[in-house]
C-alpha cells in the first residue's frame, strides 16, 4: 500500500503543477519551447496553448519570445516565471517528504 | 491562488480515499449501505461494487452483511474497516493542515 496524489496550483482552473514545471525546466535548459515540448512528447501547439492558459490563470507571462536572429528565435523564462519555478521546486520536494512522513506516521501497520 | 489536490491509498489501483471514507462514515451511522449510498447520490449497485473493489485491493473486508431479521438486514463495518477509518480520519486532517502550511510557507507572495 502506498500514498498516491496529484496536486496543482489553482486559480479558476489548473494554473501550475508538475507538468508545467518540467516543461519550463526544459525551456530554461534548451532556450526553446520547441525542444522542450519535443522532449516531453508533447506537440508544440499543445505546449503553446498550455503556456497561454497558465499565463492567463497566473496573471503574468511565463515566457518571453525572442523572434528572428541567426538562431531563429527561441524562448526565455520571464523573471516572474523563474521566481515561480524557484518556489515550486522546493515546495514540491517539501510536499513529497512531508506526505511520506505523514503516511508512515498514520498507516504504519498497513504498509 | 490556492493549492488543490487529490490523494488516495493505492494498492494496484485506488484502495481508499475521501469518497470511500465518507461512504463508510454514513454506513456506520445508518447501519445501511442502501441509506449511505442514497445519501451520497450514488446507486446501491455502484456503492456495492466500489466496496468490493476496495476490499480486494485492501486485502480485507470492510463490511459485514447482516441478512434478514425484523429490520431486513443491514451493514456493519468490520473491525479492520473501523481501524482503517480511525487512521484515515486523523491522517486526512493532518494532511489538510500540513499542506496549507507548506503552501503558505512557499508561496506567500502569490496569495
Amino acid at each position: 500500500m502506498k500514498l498516491a496524489y496529484k496536486l496543482w496550483l489553482d486559480s479558476n482552473g489548473k494554473a501550475f503543477g508538475d507538468g508545467p514545471y518540467e516543461l519550463l525546466r526544459r525551456v530554461h535548459k534548451t532556450h526553446s519551447l520547441h525542444q522542450a515540448s519535443f522532449q516531453m512528447g508533447m506537440s508544440y501547439s499543445k505546449a503553446w496553448n498550455l503556456i497561454r492558459t497558465l499565463e492567463e490563470r497566473l496573471g503574468f507571462a511565463l515566457l518571453e519570445r525572442k523572434t528572428g536572429g541567426r538562431s531563429g528565435g527561441g524562448s526565455k523564462i520571464t523573471p516572474e516565471g523563474r521566481s515561480l519555478m524557484k518556489q515550486y521546486g522546493p515546495f514540491r520536494k517539501d510536499i513529497e517528504k512531508t506526505l511520506k512522513k505523514l503516511f508512515h506516521k498514520h498507516f504504519r501497520q498497513f504498509l
